[in-house]
């Protein structure tokens, strides 16, 4: 890539970004639009022309707004995992300018006085480093001058980049640190509020033991609990298994919803020219294309009325019949909860396994009764499945980036020519061609990876979304940036590597190929950071999709609601993404400190945009409280071991004599890992007895907390039914303690 | 090692064996002796003189007995600990029949109908392996046509072997897997046994952070677990520094002994000549050998008087003084602490940690107040040390074996040549002379390595003792095993592994040399056995000390049964020795199955024994309740691996073209022992619920368990001035819960 295309890239970038910054500036201020810019603030009962009011005194008030808002608003508003987010866009900001405050004024000088380059080019050495890059005309832009680049081999000067990797990482030890610490502080916080939430007086209990025939499952959990936990067992609610219960539950909510659209259609047909309205019909065949015309509200009354006595009678069975070997045991107090979570109940692990509630609008329902071995099996299937998948979609993405180069698409697609010669365009292209593709390429993967997750027979959403997390960042950190900056040497040394693929073949790999990716990586983060966050920011598409479905699709008020409903943040694609981004800049920080600033800039932008997101846009789907954060602690460490290791290839072939100066540094990552991870994670595995201890705001009423875990397609009409509900899954109605 | 020599060997071993079985089954029946062949009975108060009068029925009376005895008497005299080791030693012994029930008939013909070794000889082949060994003239008993190495290669015979392979290890699945089973139970028994045991109230709590400076720990620790366990806190014990305490009360209680024994001495000293007897004196300098002649009952009085002001004052100012910043914390029930152990309690995981308290009788005070960070980096000082250990006590060891072959002694020592050189004598020497020096420098190191346990920060004995075994097992292994079977391969190619050591290598280097090490492992087991089972039934050398010291230095009771008292098993050195055993048998059960008759009779005989010793003299010194299964279990399948990894290289050698169909024995292994220790390992960290729910035969004294934790050189005279004692430890005397 030469020099102007860099500079069409980035220019082009910001130039769609300021537009769409207008857009949003515009478009939000329209109260029509409310329901898309501030959905989290309608849900919450808030006005949001009193935000807009203020937003209006100036075109950049959402910035003051965002920077000025506080962390407990965030909670508030997204939750402990919105706010943990944040802390991690934060953080890798922390890290990356306390990194180019020292870096900058330090390197790029000691770079661009040197003449590596310059040397390289008058000697007519071929390097071949510049011929492994995609474009053959070896131009040294001025950006390359001001990298590692350009620095000669044996130079004195090499010891300020040396130092570098020694303070990149120390800078990034103690941010993590630090922000570790917040988290964790935050954890406890929301963990110790006085406010009454159903999940911290639950406990999931797998892998019930087979019962005697003539006692039920319910039976077996009550006297086993009883007995472990006199004085704090409340009651137990055995899983079912309801997917026919909800099927007919589905129905005949789908059949209430028909009902209620035509009635607004029937009244809104009831003109003056015609008084009485015409009756809205539909034909009750293949999708309301063939079959028998009938009056809907009748049709669908009648429908429902069939179906009501049929879900009591699948309700009856499924409570008693179809019971799993899983239940929620409930408290009566939270600490009695989370002592049980981590107590071990029986002799032979694979009986009784207990651990803490998810939250109930959370539970995987399906994969609460896999039992221990078959969890295990499924665990090992599944990283197999994204072991291959990791390794053998290199083939695809190294073929598209061979292929998408301007030359070769003309070569391929000779129709194109004529388009592709005109200059202005073929400047475009050349800049953003292989970038789309990687993108779009890319966009096809979650939805496999979260199935796959699921599969693993994990009980929770957000265990399963951080499940997805990983495997998405394996995947990205090896396919994007290992395979794209390797395709290159790959293509002509593939066969060195497959004779001997040893650890340091593969690091001095990495070195050579490394600096001439900077360029590409650059336009890279531009493209993402500009483009990206302002779609994010504008809600275009979110926009348009909700006025065409207003206007064409929505009769009742539910109808809107549901078009303009946000859905949360998607942590399993955005963490990592920015993932790569922060696995991205750290290698190439050192090597070509221009990176920094296009770092800062995407995770400034980034923190200020997620933040007015996550206070007016996304509704959170549930709350892990920040269990999120070790899980980017530990790749953001992963990302840091990269980098160094990067770094001491690097150096060994600049010929440095001092580079074994940098292998101390893997040993102390390691252990600096070691330590957090013993020092902070386990209260992000268990519920530490000190935060359950604060007082309740209110007495806990056990029978919400209770109902709250019923699926609704299980739940009675009244609460008082629930001994009912209860009583359907005994086999007898005594309530004895007995072991 | 010639075929003379090793039947010498056999023999002579043998002959000592029958001389100490004779000698045990005569002198145990004198009724002076009982203290040394029944110290476990009297120390129970049985009557020695009823086992006796059973015994003396037949001189294998105790033959009988410990077959017959049933593992409930072994737990109710020696422990569950002792149950467990011998369900180790029955469990080997299971596995070596079952696989020699199929191996010897199946492999002993169809090694010994081949003549691979004739052939080598007839073809005057001067193969490494028989240079390699310690002989070198390349005689081939008839032993050795027995074995694998008497098979042609590409033989079709080898089939048979292969499949030996799969059979052992099979077997070895079984009886493993029946084994954790029952020690899981007898585990689970004995903790659900209605006896108060004072540890099941109490939780050892580290890492008790600073307190505000006006408030004791004693009192943070109070107001801390009060809130947190408001209905089932009892009281609590902070940890004290009282090693000043201690060496007082020592010095206190050897007054006491001195004027018992003076007492003893003054009344034997009444004789009709003398009817007013001769005090007893001695000096009090150095030894008792310069300094003033003071009178010792008066002079000892006088000390004691003195001292106990003392020792009051330094409780005082220990209690108040002197806390650390750990504690015993007693609850109220059993499940209540089990609880409390298994639940973490504060946010950061490096303050309040929690664990099972340690009998009172096995802890390490010492051990109890060092913080989280400083046992982490004493574990690693230790294992590093460790590591060091293992790979450097090779030098001496090969050095050893290099120079203890005869010729080499006659070339080094020339004037034991005269000796040498008779003929019985050579015989002799050449069959033990290796093994004697092995067994001597293993005798100086499970001091060394129990030490090093000690200083990991470890809080009780019981885990030391595990810590030190493993750190036993790794050495003996590696030095005696790996390190004897390659010397000779070494010394020839030690260029070769110095240069490239990859695992193949080192796999391919074992199974070249391991064929030779055969004869000697066969002695050497032999050795073990006949001499090591003779000495520990016949009680030789404890006998003799007690008679000597009986005779000359005891005078009072104490001092007898002080003479008499006979320890526990050991388990830190006899542990590792058998799992060498183990090893050594496994790895030529399939190469030399005559190997296993000889492991057989080792276990058959050490069962035996262990049992008799079991029920008749050790006397556990504490319960870990079955702790060292796991740690067995875990071993055990080590030894299966090497075996099978040793196995895939000798087939190699024998370029057989199936030998592949054996790898997949090894992730079988790794999955087999990953199943055990998710099933069955948590219910030996932690204590089930399951188990503690158990009625209590009585009510429990909260009082005496308490008490039973305090040191004796800090308990109160009198069990009513507990209160005292606590009160010394508060700062306050309130008692309201506050944090």
């Amino acid at each position: 890539m030469d020099f102007a295309s860099f500079i069409t890239s980035v220019v082009t970038s910001f130039v769609i970004f300021v537009v769409l910054v207008l857009v949003f500036t515009f478009l939000s201020r329209r109260p029509g639009n409310a329901p898309v810019y501030y959905p989290s603030l309608l849900l919450r009962g808030l006005d949001p022309l009193e935000g807009r009011r203020r937003g209006s005194r100036s075109p950049v008030g959402w910035i003051r707004d965002a920077i000025s808002t506080p962390e407990a608003d965030v909670i508030a508003a997204g939750g402990v995992d919105a706010a943990v987010y944040l802390v991690f866009l934060s953080s890798v900001l922390s890290i990356l300018v306390f990194s180019g405050i020292v870096l900058l004024p330090v390197l790029l000088p000691v770079a661009g006085t040197d003449h590596a380059l310059d040397l390289q080019a008058a000697a007519g050495i071929n390097q071949k480093n510049a011929n492994s890059n995609n474009d053959s005309t070896p131009d040294f832009p001025q950006m390359e001058r001001l990298g590692l680049g350009n620095v000669q081999s044996h130079s004195k000067r090499l010891w300020a980049f040396l130092l570098s990797v020694y303070w990149v990482s120390f800078v990034t030890y103690f941010v993590l640190w630090k922000s570790y610490k917040h988290v964790s502080n935050l954890r406890a916080t929301a963990r110790s509020t006085p406010d009454v939430k159903p999940e911290e007086f639950a406990v999931l209990v797998r892998d019930v033991p087979r019962s005697s025939p003539d006692e039920t499952i319910k039976d077996s959990v009550d006297s086993y609990f009883r007995a472990l936990h006199p004085n704090t067992f409340y009651r137990s609610m055995v899983v079912t298994d309801h997917t026919k219960a909800d099927k007919i539950y589905l129905e005949i909510e789908d059949n209430k919803k028909k009902i209620a659209r035509a009635e607004v259609v029937y009244a809104n047909s009831k003109t003056a020219s015609n008084p009485e309205g015409t009756k809205p019909t539909h034909k009750t065949g293949f999708l309301g294309l063939i079959g028998k015309k009938v009056d809907t509200i009748e049709y669908c009354s009648e429908q429902i009325k069939e179906l009501l006595p049929k879900l009591e009678a699948e309700q009856r069975t499924t409570l008693r019949d179809k019971q799993q070997r899983a239940a929620i045991v409930f408290f009566n107090s939270r600490s009695a909860a989370a002592s049980a979570s981590q107590t071990l109940h029986a002799q032979v692990f694979d009986k009784w396994t207990v651990m803490e509630a998810p939250e109930p609008r959370e539970m995987i329902w399906p994969n609460l009764s896999r039992n221990i071995y078959e969890r295990q099996i499924r665990q090992v299937v599944v990283y197999v499945i994204v072991f291959l998948t990791v390794v053998f979609y290199t083939v695809p993405i190294a073929a598209i980036s061979a292929v998408t180069t301007l030359d070769n698409l003309r070569k391929l697609l000779p129709f194109l020519k004529v388009v592709v010669d005109i200059k202005a365009i073929k400047t475009i292209l050349q800049a953003y061609l292989p970038q789309i593709a990687l993108i779009v390429f890319l966009a096809l993967l979650p939805a496999f990876l979260m199935f796959l997750s699921k599969s693993e027979g994990i009980p929770s959403q957000s265990h399963v979304v951080r499940a997805t997390s990983g495997k998405y960042f394996y995947f990205i950190v090896f396919n994007v940036f290992l395979v794209y900056t390797l395709a290159g040497s790959l293509f002509t040394s593939a066969k060195a590597i497959i004779n001997k693929p040893t650890f340091s073949r593969i690091i001095n790999m990495l070195a050579t190929s490394l600096p001439g990716g900077a360029t590409f990586f650059l336009t890279f983060v531009a493209l993402k950071f500009f483009v990206g966050y302002g779609l994010e920011l504008s809600r275009v598409v979110p926009l348009i999709i909700f006025h065409l479905k207003r206007k064409y699709l929505c009769k009742t008020e539910d109808d809107v609601r549901a078009a303009w409903y946000p859905g949360d943040l998607g942590y399993s694609t955005r963490v990592p993404n920015d993932m790569l981004i922060v696995t991205v800049v750290l290698c190439y920080s050192v090597m070509a400190p221009l990176i920094i600033p296009f770092g800062v800039a995407y995770f400034a932008l980034g923190w200020l945009i997620a933040k007015n997101q996550v206070l007016r846009v996304y509704v959170p789907s549930y709350e892990s409280n920040g269990r999120m954060w070790p899980h980017m602690h530990t790749r953001i460490i992963a990302a840091l071991l990269l980098y160094q290791a990067t770094m001491i290839g690097v150096f060994g072939l600049k010929e440095f004599t001092y580079s074994p100066i940098l292998v101390p540094l893997l040993p102390i990552s390691f252990i600096f890992a070691y330590i957090c991870h013993m020092r902070f994670y386990p209260a992000f595995a268990n519920t530490p007895l000190e935060v359950t201890q604060h007082e309740l705001k209110e007495t806990p009423n056990m029978d919400a907390i209770y109902t709250a875990y019923i699926p609704p397609c299980l739940k009675p009409d009244k609460l008082e039914d629930l001994d009912v509900f209860e009583d359907a899954q005994s086999h007898t109605t005594s309530r004895a303690p007995s072991i």
